[in-house]
């Protein structure tokens, strides 16, 4: 499935929809209309487990498309917000994590240009949560340096505390996209938060897909333009420390809940790594996309 | 007032209490006696505001002591939670913000001897929080250096977004002791969430003392004693960046919300700058207090 949190009109609450052949369909309606009950938000969908997965995606199959009246909409008709609008913890980051960006990292910023040995991880608090076209703000008095990077996001499904590298996959309820914004002038003797943790600087979405549909995770290009340049092309093959590996990781120390999400890391291509380094500015567009999850599109305001 | 969440036995659901002439009182029962509504849980009674906090002062005050039969229980007869048990996102924790701590960190960790021009901000996940008197977890396969740091710690009562520091102390709910665990042997190209973030890594209470009760909070003595033995003993007045300078920093690019929590940094006398160097083991026993707000006692245990 293909997930997403909705509001059928501005004025409406955020609801728990599927992308359904052009529609996004409210999952909680549509299952009243055969007399069951699913929730209306995706934490409290994440929360019932793997087999509500399996159910709501056979219940959905069951209607072929043809969903009764008042349950689903053209998805061009909505408005899509981040999928899940408010996490429940800071966003798990994950710094140096492509091969490639250790390297344009060490050469511009003060990071190793060793590989690091360990998944290097930092935060990214639930208010720098955006969805799909919402604006990132650009505060000049604080940044000069605002930065991209698109990320392949995974979204925890169970809770995991200390979990085997070859149980970890079991976890992961869907994956999604996340550009991490980063004010690479506000890094802090050597800390990352204020860097990457400011309003607006974790756009999200646009859908979440669940783990059925994306086997390995492992196969899909990502990438990211600004104002219609490429910037950032790669692939998470690349990647250094694995989803598997990371969930391993982390869980051996700090419990992953359900709902929590980890952005694993970005490719090269990012502004600081350029020769000259570019940043971007109020006016800029950004848009980033992972294959077979979907794209981000947005515009950067002065605040 | 003195505010706490606890239960009333074992199985008994977590609420939010006052303490008041050595009791625990119930608020939302206290409140009910007198046909009034109180939230039954902090977070909850945080977002109702400052009119809140005065409103239920003068409400507990009126009872002059004696609650009626079923709203209020012996202080030593209850089990007390962290005042917050789970926090809506991480804790913000403040690096190196007393001065002589600075100087003993430079001297046997990786950070600068220079004194930082900015604070210095790291998070800690909801995961973290013990309540007063739970097990601090050691694990031996992660870390040979778990160490102790005794911080006030501040709640954030009204949502701050570029406030100044003139204005910024109106948006304090109130005032908690927390002990920042730190595997110093866990920070990863010199991010310290991992070293920061483990379970059970943040000892929290025992209660939330007002802002009212603390006009001025860097008067504060703070001190810790690992086994009976003092390890670390100052005052809030040696805080480098002070409360009302940290959340006009923070709030400059991160929205600060109710309930968040800011741990604002530990004087000097960690384990990691002793000679020789000292780290807490399984056996031992944490005890770390500040003034006017109470203290926290932990033991260390392996998992």
């Amino acid at each position: 499935m293909r997930l997403v949190t909705y509001r059928a009109d501005a004025n409406a609450a955020a609801r728990l929809g599927a992308l359904s052949d052009g529609q996004v369909v409210d999952l909680a309606l549509l299952a009243a209309a055969k007399g069951l009950v699913l929730p209306d938000n995706m934490l409290d969908f994440i929360d019932l487990g793997p087999q509500a997965v399996r159910s709501t995606s056979e219940l959905l199959a069951s209607f072929e498309g043809r969903f009764p009246v008042g349950t689903a909409w053209p998805a061009d008709n909505v408005k899509l917000l981040a999928p899940i609008p408010r996490p429940r913890k800071n966003i798990f980051g994950i710094g140096l994590n492509y091969v490639e960006h250790v390297a344009e990292s060490s050469r511009s910023l003060d990071t190793s240009k060793d590989l690091p040995k360990q998944p290097v991880i930092f935060s990214k608090p639930p208010t720098t949560v955006i969805g799909p076209g919402d604006a990132i703000e650009h505060n000049a008095k604080i940044t000069q340096q605002l930065d991209w990077e698109i990320e392949l996001a995974v979204i925890i499904g169970t809770k995991a505390k200390r979990v085997s590298e070859a149980d970890a996959l079991k976890h992961v309820f869907g994956y999604s996209v996340m550009i991490d914004m980063s004010a690479r002038d506000c890094r802090r003797a050597g800390q990352w938060i204020y860097s990457k943790g400011q309003d607006t600087y974790a756009p999200f979405g646009p859908c979440i897909v669940t783990a059925d549909e994306i086997p390995d995770p492992y196969t899909l290009d990502l990438s990211l333009a600004v104002n219609g340049v490429t910037k950032q092309s790669s692939n998470t093959r690349h990647m250094l420390f694995k989803v598997h590996q990371l969930i391993a990781d982390i869980s051996a120390g700090i419990t992953l809940e359900p709902g929590d999400i980890i952005a694993t890391g970005t490719p090269d291509g990012v502004g600081a790594g350029r020769t000259p380094q570019e940043w971007v500015w109020p006016g800029d567009v950004i848009e980033g996309q992972v294959q077979g999850i979907g794209s981000l599109r947005h515009p950067v305001v002065a605040v």
